[in-house]
């Protein structure tokens, strides 16, 4: 923070926030937490104290999240190789046992750890618990990588309601015991469109949707529904941001206000994007 | 504000509050309103900021206010000449009726107003509503200038319960009709301690209790209430400054946590208070 | 009181009661106090009683007053000239703040002050508290005399819901922190229809609607809509009548299930029209 | 009602009232039903209605009753003999069947539906139901006549928090299943107590204590406990007066504020009681 | 029970119930009480075991009887000589007065008692109270036998909600106070049908439906609406069933989900009904 | 299941349940999982289906387990070889992170699917989420081996409220992000005396405690603490046994009113000791 800063600029640039806080106080914000921002400790420990300021002011926040590196870190250390089929990866019985143990366990628990330290008040679930993500096999080639069929939002919203910040790490389950792996994005969409959420910030590593992908001054701040397809018909929006983008037209269509790509390389995103007249990537609404 | 800023640095200057305001969400805050930052045009406008602000993160605060020089003003507009008594103004019938018009009327309404334009939600109410605050004549000669005998603090809490911002004049009421004139700072000082209050800001034009009375520089931050007492007795604590003391001494012992003589000339000065690790004055608490 | 009434003939009359206590118990009824009833000090005092016994028995009451005489009073005092502008008198800044002083000051406090003494528990509340009544400018040529935009009734129903009687001065405000002087009949049809009130009594000084206006024994005792209407075209409605009855129209369309022009100059009206067989001027009905 | 009274009159009449209402209202009122008021048609009538104003106003009211001469008519017809031992009556296993089809069946319903024809809301009870009144068999001698062990008071208190009037007929049961004919008065004092009744009313065919049990212009207004066992002890109160008498100091001692012996041939008796300046009996108070 | 079962056996039967309970727990089970269930002592207890039981795990319970020999029985010993008009009963005054003392008396005091002792919190109700069951004149020919015009079901729903189990004794009454004698059957199907229940049981001394009406074995376990209308005109259902089924049939119309015609004759039937994987007797659903 | 039981001696065998039923529902029972009920696949499938049943019908069930072969199993996969100083095990930070991924992810996401799949409404936690339980270092030489310092029950407290079974994995937290591995036995305890738990069962793989160690049928079925401790002294608690009765008594020390050594080999022995009168192993009570 620049030290030379009074106290009454500090206090101004406090109230500067009043119309952005007065537009979320009540509302649901999801936050799909991947990329840098979970790799970079620094960058973490910036969104968990966003996390938890925004948690303690009166807004609903949710943290969605994968499992980054950690679950190819650990695959490493027990010598399990990935298979392949047509080029697509196989989570075999042991695999996913393996994404299991390490996005409900390991990342989930770290991440709840650091909001507790932070002085926040957050509890771990995962697709598992309450049932909170049903799914069935996608492709039966590729094993246990799972297509969500139904979110059972209940246990979510009764976290919320007693004022907890709900970590979810996206597994799913079925009517028989199984787990599945699925797409953490698709994930958050779902639990954002399910909760009507006000918004749902998408953290990537990219600036956002650009016009000219080479160029990050050629962002687009704000996109409606009608227009993203018309950038992708039109070839703007391409490769992987395709999915990208699609996963955000989805939420909207779920239920949720405004999405987000977001570039969780900047410090404090969440805050910025949120509570400055400025935003921190691209925004999609409805038309 | 120092438009140099990036929003990083904007958003790490509103985490910097994160503890402050762990410590005062949910809580009641109390702020006697009056001196400059009552008819500075700026500071009335950053007062009532700072109260939206707080009311919308979650913080209970109750506004009590005096009339200041409005009610001379319309005392000279109506010729009504001011009376004494061995040197004592007295309040009779038409002054007392002068001084509800004023307080409860306009600068009640205008307040509840200036933070309405602020995007709050205020309700006025004086002593009178609910009988709020009941009184007796203090001394005959003096006419209606009241004691206070009693606190119903069930409006103000009923008010907060809804999420409302009271702003109350310090006026009080007996059990006959009859309205009188009370001091706003034993005013706030009932009401705070009816509330339980976390703070009570007494808003001066003053630094604080300085151990030199002509240098700003020896202010002192904090004084426990037998602190305050022996600061009294040697004689560093006088003259005006004397009944200013006695009242947060009092308002601590009807159960307020921290009372703060504040210089309410300061810019912001409320969230200063609240959400710096500064603090804007002099904070008595309990021994 | 006829002191030649038994304890039994007592209790009768009570019992009489019955049918009448058990249509309106949990209901809102709104008074609109004016006239002969606000100056007369007994029937003020009667007024009163009357609220806060109805307020007792379950009956949730909210009375809406302007400000008759008192304004015209200060104005005088303070030697300030009524303007006009092809007849119609303006309200010039200095007004409103003299409307605002006496309605939401004097008056509002006064009122809560009887109730007070009577026993019930008041709040007085102006248009300006919670934006309670939003107004525009109605002809700019006539300065700061508001047509109503909006009516926020949430303040009113917490009030109410906690048991309250809410006192509510006509005055209205705008965004940008104006006051406006409001017409009260207007008001209090828009306050009664936003409650959906099962009743709106229009305390006047006359009998109710009469066939023949020079004879009150020709009064019309329920008139509905479409009749109304038909008697203004007949000119049976006409002069000072047309905007009253124009009101009570109106307020039926907002959500009132009934209004009635009541007389005001009658001893203990409001209990007489609520609790007997007879009520006490012209009820207006839905067709 | 005296035809000469005016509407005015009549609203002054209930203004006289307002007091009272004031001091009953949110508060339980517990009338021991009994004697000529149960038997006269008028008088029963005038009870209902009562019941039904009270607990419209929002007092809560209870009626407790025993079975009169319904209990010996029915029995009379069935050719049942009465047995007596040592001059005491016998209640046989017939006898109580036939009190509990007479109180629980005939006579509770009758009155259930006097209420619900007067527009009340009432539901019947028995000691029965809940198991509301527990006993046990007082002398092995007398049978099925039982002395009150036990008042499990929650569905009276859970019918009161719905809105109902309780109607309340007094027989027990005890944990095998057996009923007992057990003292109305007695068990509505049990009833009372457990309930921290503002008021027992104890309807009978007397003034109320007098002074002179022949000079009904000796009533006794108002008897603290310790004036009351004084006057037993000098004889004042004697003979069946007694047991009354025990039953109101036991009442009190049970929690109950004021217990008044009745005169429940006054029409209208209890609304006389509890809303005028009068009362009808003798009040026992705490000392 | 079978004493040679060991703790682990008896711990598998009770595990088999978890999906019947399941699908009842929370839900409404309305049991139409009679025939020899009502009259053999040891199907009694059983039955009353078994409300207890249902009541106890969360399902909510209503017992709807009616009197069985008792009314028969009491006319007897009365003296009271059955009328028939066109060899119909006649209902008069003296015989509605009995049937209510039995009903609501006798037997609906005797049915909560033995729901006490099993350690239940039973409370007994009837058609009169809070005009819980309304009615008319069915032939003006035959007294007080009642249509049921309305069901005010409020009482019932109060007294589940705080855990009761209601006993309801199937009488009606009229806005004059009559009361009437209705079928206890069709009132169960009001009954159950203003409560949505999940089911309706019809505790009947048959099999159920039998395709052929002398052969046990030929029961018939489910009957959509439309089967049974079907059955009906093929004659397969007739004589004393045609009105049974009709009941049924009715109750699924007034919003029960399903109806059991049950033979109650066998023990621990409605436990076997609802908990087992057999039912006891035919189910009726919806098409 | 015996299939020649006839669905009346279905019957019987649940109604026998009825006081044992009656007695838990409402209330909490906390289930310290481990032993051969975690590793017998039959076993396990009945201790799930126990714990749905008991929820179902009310119970608030807590399960709380550790981690089994599980830990080891996984520490061998990574070739982690187990370190030791003074021959107690040492838990490095690659160790604990072991013990958490496998308890908190593995172990503990498959329980909850367990009960999922049987019908329940589950949702995992661990000692870390909202702070459930906090420790600090036991013995710096030991690592990350933590002794429990409090239990923040409240989100435990929570689940339960909204009709979750909470399943617990047994790590703790600090304030400064740290995780420790925590004895489950001892957790347990600490638990289910926060909650106030009507009973602790702790299964084992052993009879209970035994007057001769290699004689079953020695079994104690009842110990006060007072007399656990006297047989400790004795002799007759000794070796292993001592730190598991210590826990028990330290359990109901917390609050705990039962606590049940248990032997988990049995089928369904969470239900047998619950719901028949027999129980099933030793039950330590207060003195």
């Amino acid at each position: 923070m620049p030290n030379s800063l009074s106290n009454a600029e500090i206090a101004g640039i406090i109230i500067e926030c009043l119309p952005y806080i007065k537009r979320f106080v009540g509302k649901t914000v999801v936050v799909k937490y991947g990329g840098n921002a979970m790799i970079n400790e620094e960058l973490k420990q910036q969104v968990m104290e966003d996390m938890v300021l925004l948690n303690l002011i009166g807004i609903k926040v949710v943290l969605v999240h994968g499992g980054g590196p950690e679950i190819t870190n650990l695959m490493d250390k027990l010598g399990k190789k990935p298979e392949f089929v047509d080029g697509l990866r196989v989570t075999d019985r042991e695999t996913v046992d393996i994404v299991e143990m390490v996005l409900a366990g390991r990342v989930n628990k770290s991440l709840v750890k650091f909001l507790d330290v932070k002085g926040g008040k957050a509890i771990g679930l995962s697709g598992v618990d309450g049932k909170l993500i049903e799914a069935k096999i996608k492709d039966s080639r590729l094993g246990y990588v799972g297509e969500i069929t139904k979110v059972n939002i209940q246990p979510v919203s009764d976290l919320l309601d007693r004022g907890y910040i709900p970590v979810i790490s996206t597994i799913a389950c079925d009517d028989e015991g199984n787990t599945f792996n699925i797409n953490g994005d698709t994930a958050a969409a779902h639990i954002a469109g399910a909760l009507k959420a006000e918004r749902l910030l998408m953290m990537t590593d990219i600036e956002g949707v650009l016009r000219d992908k080479d160029d990050p001054s050629t962002i687009i701040k704000e996109l409606s529904v009608d227009e993203a397809k018309a950038l992708r018909e039109s070839g703007v929006i391409s490769g992987g941001m395709i999915p990208k983008v699609e996963c955000c037209v989805n939420a909207i269509s779920y239920g949720v206000k405004n999405v987000v790509i977001m570039d969780g390389r900047i410090p404090h995103s969440i805050l910025i994007e949120l509570l400055t007249n400025e935003g921190a990537g691209t925004m999609f609404r409805r038309d």
